[in-house]
């Protein structure tokens, strides 16, 4: 098994959520055991010689990669939620949607300052969400160590709202 | 560190999300390690001696045990997703909110028929979405092996509509 197979099984969905987009659908990889185990790994592995402290994951398909990494890691995991689905206290970021802004919390005390940190989503779009995370992540005092997502459309330009970070993707679509 | 520990790491959240309801926060137990280790092995290490192909996993909170207990017993992971969610031609099963009702959603070719699936939540509250989402895994062909869930809300019943499956949850309030 290798990163070609983990691209073989994602599946184009033409026009969802709305039309002219094509949907990068991860559902036939998550499924498939050796190939979610390998996706996990891929992540993973890249930091098995360093100290990852925690995981934050992006909701919610951030969620279904980053808690394997944390787990495998030895990590512990933070939700980073949309407005209004956390119940503590939080400290929130604003990013630009193509039509208006959304907004991302995380709880105030989720992870003391100078806290190892690595950033987990599906896929790098635009950036902004990601962008917004982190910023999440260096009001806490966090030390974000890598952004990591399983795809990157790369055609997006997303890294450049990144590029105070490392960013790490497998699968990359030109 | 044991159960009492995962307990302990609970947080409760008066008035959230609505007045009158205590909400059992569980991003302390989450985001410390040894904690979030001991969570997904106590769900998974009741599995490790028989065979589990999939791990279905309910819409959000699920996702952040369920991955990591797939990636512990090798299994594929699959999302049960609030309807509209996901991308692919889907099963949906209805169940009953306080006022209406919801609808889940699974992909029809989430897994063959005959396939041993682990279904996973954080909490079982009125068991209604776990019933909608086990529902879902029998239209499928699934063989559901077990509801787990990190939390049992034990005065709310839940277990009552769950009465065809093994259900298991380590943490219980009376």
């Amino acid at each position: 098994m290798t990163i070609p197979a983990l691209k073989n099984a994602i599946r184009d969905i033409p026009d969802f959520p709305k039309e002219g987009i094509i949907f990068k659908d991860i559902t036939p990889l998550l499924a498939e055991p050796s190939l979610f185990k390998l996706a996990v790994d891929t992540l993973a592995g890249r930091h098995r010689d360093s100290r990852i402290d925690r995981v934050c994951v992006v909701e919610s398909r951030g969620f279904l990669f980053g808690s394997a990494v944390a787990y495998q890691l030895g990590a512990g995991l933070v939700p980073i939620r949309k407005k209004g689905k956390l119940p503590h206290e939080t400290l929130e970021a604003a990013y630009d949607l193509e039509y208006g802004t959304a907004t991302l919390q995380v709880h105030v005390d989720a992870f003391e300052p100078g806290t190892r940190v690595l950033l987990i989503d599906d896929l790098l779009a635009t950036g902004g969400t990601a962008e917004a995370s982190a910023r999440l992540i260096e009001q806490l005092g966090g030390k974000l160590i890598e952004i990591q997502f399983l795809i990157e459309l790369a055609f997006l330009n997303g890294r450049e709202k990144l590029t105070k970070y490392p960013v790490f993707a497998p699968i990359v679509y030109d």
